[in-house]
This record gives structure tokens, C-alpha cells and sequence, in this order.
């Protein structure tokens, strides 16, 4: 089985089902800025997930695609708020909603992104009490993204930061809506509660390591090609787990570079390279490698109890992809 | 019957239930920033038109309260945003919340709200088909407000704005809501399909004339107490349906004079004063007022279908409020 192939085959279905349901409208212009982001591509992750999850319970993914759009417009709505907050100027090698629109129309495109996603919920062909529960996921799941998102910005600002506390935060930020995508498409997929169960729990994981994974890509370059971002996380004090654990385990000297460095927006180069170093002494960038690769363990131990079929291949080889991916 | 006695006790009751439903939660810092608005008071006008509905088909209110709460959170939720691009620092008498909690905390505070109107929803103890319908009336309510926002951002660039366009717009921004509380209030409270049909006609009348009320009581100061607001208004080109009278009835030399001033931010106290003058020679703050008591009349005409009651004759005086009050 080809991971890459199998993941485009349901990417392009997803595609095509997001294009119909994302119409043009009126004002145009705003509609343009909703249009933006969700249309100019992405991994398009969160529905995968959820169309796999019903296919490994012998699901109908047709019945899911309400689903997805909403999980795809409520990933972008957050990428849109995000992208202001962080000053952020690209997305998908685009410039990013408020750059192009301006701030007012991006901020009014992530509303009506989180309205529309609603919107598609409705799309939903199933019995209303069903619809009431799986929808009822969906609101709390944002309630968590929104508590995560708050969590990262504070956590900037803190001088140290427990792993616990760290792994909270990606859970709220990241893997709640992983662990919902694939418990929600297994739902609809009419899973028993024991899987469902277990694709909730394969989500949690999957989630958690691709977001560790992610920390570790950002910090990975060596050296030579020690990147913007790099340097911009470490001036802005980004809580990764890399230097979770580093601003946990050094002391002496290293700890005073740290402290220095570390969340100092006026570090020079020379500076930010002596953190980037003191990372891989510690062993930070492989302490958070390993860290991806459990996760990604458990995420492939909890959905045991699916039946062998080709979707759980592709759960099974999605966890392996979460923690080696390059990009 | 005392009007202002009728929706204090109503919104009384309202507060003690939204402070039960808005508890603190974590972290804490986001809690305070989603609370602050909503419990710093307000009119708290769209739970009271859907109790008063709910009342008016001889329902029981506390049957309408989660609806309530979803309301004035959504209600909320787009004045938090509306803040952030307006630039506005006050509301309520106090600091508006991205002055308080900066930027990205108030922008992730505003989708809580959001979220949390949701889930307030979820505490309707209904049949989950009229669920479904409910909750779409939302849904589509807040489409509209964000396409309001958005048409009232780009008027402000424009030169001219006819007023079946100033209508519409009004009718996204303020009026769906009103339209949406008052039906939803009436579906709640067991009410027939004509009595919830005369509700939305009252609501959607209500909003446009308290919307227009609002625009003239910004500018309807005499001479000598010209606030800086309706400087600001002139200066920014906001399309009230004053402006918008004046703009389509000025000629010769007042219509030049009105393309001098309005919409330049940099017009002397002098020439934003000349404006005024010319909106009052116009007769376009006439024009306004009789516009308002226009969409009051039709309000009232539209709930001859209600039983007569207490409810009703609250909901006739509140028309009349809408465009009688003075702040």
C-alpha cells in the first residue's frame, strides 16, 4: 500500500465535496477572504482522519462529508485568528487573509469560516439525537482549541514550563480535534463504542506526536542552515518541548545562556546558535524525538481492536508518517 | 403598565441565570476576558424580546433561558470583535476587552463566546428535530451579521450608498437578530406557525427602527454639545441613513460641500459642523426619525395576530421605546 497514494485519493474526494459546499456569495469580498485559505489547499489531516475512521469500521465515507468540511473549516477559521494574533504574513506559501484583505475582513472571514462549518454539521443525514451528540463534540472541542491557544501565548511569557503543562496545552491545541475527527468518523461510520472508543484514543496520540513532531521539525536544521524561524522561536521564548525540556534539565552555565537567550527578543545570531547548541548537548531534539515516537506507539496499540482491513493500514501507517514527515 | 419595571425584573432574572452558565474556568486569564463584557451589564434587549415572545404565546420563559444566554453571548462575541477593528477602547463605561487583555487574548475570548452560545443551546430541553431547526435559525443569523459587518466596513469607502442598500445592511447587522430572538422565543413557547411568523415580522421592524433610532441619536445633539462621535462619523464616512439622505438629496453647492468634509479624516471642527447644519437643511434628520417611527408602526401592525396580554402590550411599548429612548 502506498500511504501518499491513498491519502491524495481521499484528499482530491475531500477537495471536490469542500469546493461545492464553499460557494461564492454576498459581499464578495468577504466571501473571497473566507475562500482564501481553505482553498488554497493544506494536508487536509482532520477530514482524512475522519474518513479513514469510518472506513476502518466499515463506514460509508459519504455519510462523513458533512463532517469533514466542517472540521476543515474550523482548522482554517483557527489558522485565520491565529495568523493575525501571530503576526503571521504567510500561509501555504500565500499571503495570509489579514495581508491580503486586511484585518477587520480577516477577523469577519474567521466568523463566518466558524459559521459555516456549523452550517455543513447540519448537512448531516442522521437521526437529530445522533446529531445533537456529535455536534455537542464539535463545540467542545473549539472550547478546548480556544483554551490551548491562550495556554501557548502564556506559556511565551513564562519563564519555565512543566512538560505536563506543555503536553496539556498541545492536547487542548492540537490533538482534541485529531482525537474528535476520528472518534466523530467512526461514529458516523456507525463503530461500536468499544472502537470508537479507540479511534478517539488513536486520535490523542496521533495528535500529540504530530505536534511534537512538528516542534522537531522546526528546530531539526542543523546548524549551517539554522533558519528565521529558529531564531524567532527562541527570541520569542516558544514553549516546544525541545526547550520544555532544556529550560528543565540544564543548570550551571547552561542555564544562564538560557536564561539570557532564551526569550530575549534582542538576542543576536551568535546567541541564538549557543541555544540551538546547547539543545542537542543536552539532548533536547532527541528527548523530544522519542517523546513523538511514543505517542505515535500508543497511537498504533489503541486501534488493536479494529478488524484488519486496508483503512486501518493507512491509521497504522499515518503514525508512522506523523513522526518522519519533512514538512 | 411601567415599561422600564417590565424588563428589569426580566433582565434581572436573565443576569442571575447568565452568571450561573458563565462560570470561571481555565486558564483563567481567558475566562476573565470572554466574561468581562458580558457581565458588565448592558440592555440585555435580545433575551428580553425572546422571553417576551416566549410570554406573548403563553409559554413558560424558563423554557427560553439557554436561547437567552446564546443570545446575548453571540451578541457579545461580535461586539468583542467589532471592538478590535473598530479600534474602539470603551464600551459599557469600561475598557473595551483586547484594551484590557490585548489583542490575541480578546480575539480568542470572542470565538469562546461564540463557542459557549453553543453550548448554551445544548441545554434546550427539546425534542431534538426542533433542535436542529432552532439552532439553524442561529447558524444563519450569525452568516448574516458577519455579511452586515462586512458591507458596513466597505460603505465607509464608498462615495455613495443607496438606501435600499443602508437597509439591507442594517437588516443583517442588527435586525436578524431581533427577527431570530423573537421567533425563536415564540417557537419555544409552543407558539403556532402564524404567531411565530407575526413575531419575526415584529422583530425584524423593532431592529431596523432601533437601529435607525440609533444612528440619530448619534447625531441628533444640538450645535453646541457636538460630541466628538458624530465628528468621528462624518470624518469616517459612516453611512448612517442620515448621511446616506443627505448624500442623495444635497446639489449645486451643498453636494460639494458634503464631498469636501465627509470622509476626510483630516476635516476641520469647522467643516464637520457645516455638514451638520447641511443634514439639518436637508431634512435628512427628520427624514431618519421618520423612517424609524415608519419601522415602528410596522412592528406593532405586525403582532395584531397575538392574543391580548401583558406580554403583548410590553412588546407595543417597546416598539415605541425603540425609537423614543435617549441612549
Amino acid at each position: 500500500m502506498d500511504l501518499k497514494e491513498e491519502l491524495k485519493k481521499r484528499s482530491d474526494f475531500f477537495n471536490k465535496e469542500l469546493e461545492k459546499f464553499l460557494q461564492n456569495g454576498e459581499p464578495e469580498n468577504l466571501y473571497n477572504a473566507a475562500r482564501h485559505l481553505p482553498l488554497a489547499g493544506g494536508k487536509r489531516l482532520r477530514p482524512i482522519i475522519a474518513m479513514i475512521s469510518c472506513e476502518s469500521v466499515s463506514g460509508d465515507i459519504r455519510n462523513v462529508v458533512p463532517l469533514c468540511i466542517a472540521l476543515e473549516l474550523m482548522h482554517n477559521f483557527t489558522l485565520v485568528h491565529d495568523d493575525i494574533m501571530d503576526h503571521s504574513k504567510l500561509r501555504r506559501s500565500q499571503p495570509s487573509v489579514h495581508i491580503k484583505y486586511g484585518e477587520p475582513t480577516a477577523i469577519i472571514a474567521g466568523d463566518l469560516l466558524f459559521t459555516k462549518s456549523f452550517q455543513s454539521m447540519h448537512n448531516l443525514n442522521i437521526d437529530p439525537t445522533i446529531f445533537k451528540n456529535v455536534e455537542y463534540g464539535l463545540i467542545d472541542c473549539i472550547r478546548e482549541i480556544c483554551e490551548g491557544q491562550e495556554l501557548d501565548i502564556q506559556f511565551e511569557k513564562r519563564k519555565i514550563v512543566r512538560e505536563e503543562e506543555y503536553i496539556n496545552m498541545i492536547l487542548k491545541k492540537t490533538a482534541v480535534f485529531f482525537m474528535y475527527a476520528a472518534e466523530a468518523g467512526g461514529i458516523l461510520g456507525n463503530g461500536s463504542h468499544d472502537k470508537t472508543n479507540a479511534l478517539n484514543e488513536y486520535g490523542k496520540n496521533l495528535g500529540l506526536a504530530f505536534q511534537i513532531h512538528d516542534d522537531y521539525l522546526d528546530m531539526s536544521s542543523d546548524s549551517k542552515t539554522l533558519g528565521k524561524d529558529i531564531g524567532n522561536d527562541i527570541r520569542n521564548g516558544k514553549k516546544t518541548l525541545i526547550a520544555v525540556h532544556a529550560l528543565n534539565t540544564a543548570s550551571g552555565n547552561d542555564k544562564k545562556i538560557l536564561e539570557k537567550t532564551f526569550c530575549n527578543s534582542k538576542a543576536t545570531d551568535k546567541e541564538v546558535k549557543q541555544v540551538f547548541e546547547l539543545f542537542k548537548k543536552l539532548n533536547s531534539i532527541d528527548y523530544a524525538k522519542n517523546k513523538a515516537k511514543d505517542f505515535c506507539n500508543k497511537a498504533k496499540n489503541s486501534i488493536k481492536i479494529l478488524s484488519d482491513s486496508n483503512a486501518k493500514q493507512i491509521l497504522l501507517d499515518l503514525a508512522d508518517y506523523s513522526i518522519s514527515r519533512e514538512k
